[in-house]
C-alpha cells in the first residue's frame, strides 16, 4: 500500500488501525471476530492507499445511502453492488473450488423462484414467453462419467424481451420449470435461446456502471440448478458462443467451461422430437452436467 | 493474505480479480478509476484472507440492507458503523497530518449545528442544560506562538444525562454557543464537565457492538470548532485526564494530546468571574490552542 510520506504520519494511521482491530479482541465468537479484524485491516488499507479525501468520505457515504433507500423486498440494489464489483463471484469461486472435471459454478442471480412448474422429459419451459426456440440436451454423470439417473433439473431464464417473468406485475409463470433425468442420466427441454439482458441500473448501482464506463448488460445465459442424492449441488449457467457480451459480462458471471456451441437451424431442419416450426429458426445446444461429489 | 491451497484454485481467483480491476479501465475520471479499482482489490483480498462462507455473504447482505432501512433524515446509521469502525477518524487522520505543535484534529461527530448563540467572554454555554459547572480557559495561537485575536470559537457538548440538545423533541438549544477570541488571543467560558455517553446503539451498528463485546460508550469530551483568517480550520474535542472510558472510545477519537486535566473545586473555592456556586462543586480545564497556516 502506498504509504504516508513522513514515519510519523505512518505511525499516526497505523496505531489507529492496531487500536480498532484490538477493540475486537474480546468478540466471544472466534469466527467473527477473525471476520471484523480483517474487515478493519482491509477497509483502512484501502483508506490509506488511495489518501481518501472528506468529500470523498462523504460521496461514499451518500451512495450507501442511496444502496440502501432503493432496497426493499422486490430490489436488492446491495446485491447489484456486490455483483457489479465481483464480489458475488468471488464468493462463489471461493466456495466452489475447481473439482477434478466437475461443471464448474457461476452466480446464482435474483431471479430464482421455488417451487417452478414440473415439465416432463422434452417438455417446454417457455410457457408463454417470447423468444425462438431453443433445443436443450445433455446427461448427468459424476466425477467418474457414471450417468446420474433422476437428478432434479431446474433451469430458468430470461425471455426475448430481456425479462424474467417475475419481472411483470401480472404473476405469470414462464420460461422456468424443472426435471429430472432419466434412467441413463439423459435430460432434454424445449427452453428459448438465450438473449443478453441488463441489470436493474436505474438506481445507484447503475449510475456506478454509467460513471465508470460499464455496461448493465448480461452475457446471454441460461440458468441451471442440478441437485442429486449424494453429490454437490450444482448452480450454473450456460453462456452462448459467440455472443460478443462474454468479455463484458456485468456481474463477471461467465467461465470458459461454460460457454456452449449454439447451433442454428432452419425452420424446415427435422426437430429432434418432431415439433413443427412453422416458418422460425430454431437452436440446439448440449450440455454435458458432471457433479462432484457430496 | 492468506491464499488459497492449491495453485489452480489460487489462480481462479487471482484471474477474477484482474478481470474486476480491468471492468474499470475505461473510468473517465481517473481519481474514480483509482478508488473503485482500490475497493475491489481490497475488498476481494479480504474475501480470499477470510475465506468468505455463502452464508457469511449473506449475513453481510442483510447487515447493510438493515444499516439502510434504520437510515433517515435523523439518524445516519452508515456514519455510526464508519465511525465505529474507525473509518470516520482514520480519514481525518490521513487529511488532517500532524503539523508541528498544532492542535491535533479528531472526528466532527453528528451533533454540530449552525448558527449557535453567541455568548461574550465569560460567558455560559449551558443554558438549560443539566451538569456540573465547568470554566474553560486558554489562548488561541499560530505555530510561532502568536496570538490569534477574534478567532470563531465554536464549542458544544452533551448534558449531565447523555444528550445533546438536538436529541430532545421539544427543539431546545443548549450546551452550544460561539465566542471569539479577545486582542490576546484568549478566551473562557462557562460550560458543564463533559460526562460519557453512549452512540445511539439500538440499530444494527448497536447490534454489532454486542456481538462483538464492545461497549457504545465514548469518552467524556467537549467539541471545539476554531476558525481564523489565514489559519486552519481546528475540529477537535479535549477529553477528560482520568476517564476509564480514554481507552476504549467507540469511535477512536482520542489521541493522547487531547486529554486534559479538568481540576475540581469545591463550591465555596473562589470562581475566576465572582459566579456563586451555591453549594455545587466545579471544575476548571485550560485548553491551549495552536492554529496550523491555512
Ligand atoms: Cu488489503
Ligand atoms: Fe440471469
Ligand atoms: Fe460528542
Amino acid at each position: 500500500h502506498q504509504p504516508a510520506e513522513t514515519s510519523r504520519q505512518r505511525h499516526r494511521e497505523a496505531d489507529l488501525v492496531r487500536r480498532v482491530v484490538a477493540s475486537f479482541d474480546q468478540t466471544p465468537d472466534p469466527r467473527l471476530k477473525e471476520l471484523m479484524q480483517q474487515v478493519v485491516r482491509h477497509t483502512h488499507a484501502f483508506l490509506r492507499a488511495v489518501r481518501l479525501t472528506e468529500a470523498e468520505w462523504q460521496k461514499g457515504i451518500d451512495f450507501l445511502t442511496a444502496v440502501g433507500h432503493i432496497t426493499d423486498d422486490r430490489r436488492q440494489e446491495f446485491i447489484l453492488l456486490s455483483d457489479t464489483l465481483g464480489v458475488s463471484m468471488q464468493t462463489i469461486t471461493i466456495n466452489h473450488e475447481a473439482y477434478e472435471n466437475a461443471t464448474e459454478a457461476t452466480v446464482f442471480g435474483p431471479f430464482f423462484v421455488e417451487d417452478s412448474p414440473r415439465i416432463p422429459l422434452g417438455g417446454n419451459i417457455a410457457a408463454d414467453a417470447p423468444g425462438q426456440p431453443c433445443w436443450v440436451a445433455g446427461t448427468v454423470r459424476d466425477t467418474n462419467g457414471q450417468p446420474v439417473p433422476n437428478a432434479r433439473i431446474e433451469v430458468w431464464q430470461a425471455d426475448d424481451d430481456g425479462l424474467y417473468d417475475v419481472q411483470y406485475d401480472d404473476g405469470r409463470t414462464a420460461a422456468r420449470a424443472h426435471l429430472f433425468s432419466d434412467a441413463e442420466g439423459e435430460f432434454c427441454f424445449w427452453a428459448v435461446t438465450p438473449t443478453p439482458y441488463p441489470i436493474p441500473h436505474d438506481g445507484p448501482v447503475g449510475a456506478m456502471l454509467t460513471a465508470t464506463g460499464r455496461s448493465p448488460m448480461r452475457a446471454s445465459h441460461l440458468h441451471f440448478m442440478v441437485t442429486a442424492e449424494g453429490l454437490r449441488t450444482l448452480v450454473t449457467h450456460i453462456f452462448v458462443r459467440g455472443d460478443e457480451l462474454l468479455g463484458s459480462d456485468s456481474v463477471f458471471g461467465v467461465r470458459d467451461s461454460l460457454v456452449q456451441d449454439f447451433v442454428t437451424h432452419p425452420a424446415d431442419h427435422p426437430t429432434p422430437d418432431g415439433r413443427e416450426m412453422s416458418g422460425q429458426d430454431w437452436t440446439e445446444v448440449h450440455f454435458g452436467i458432471v457433479l462432484a461429489p457430496g
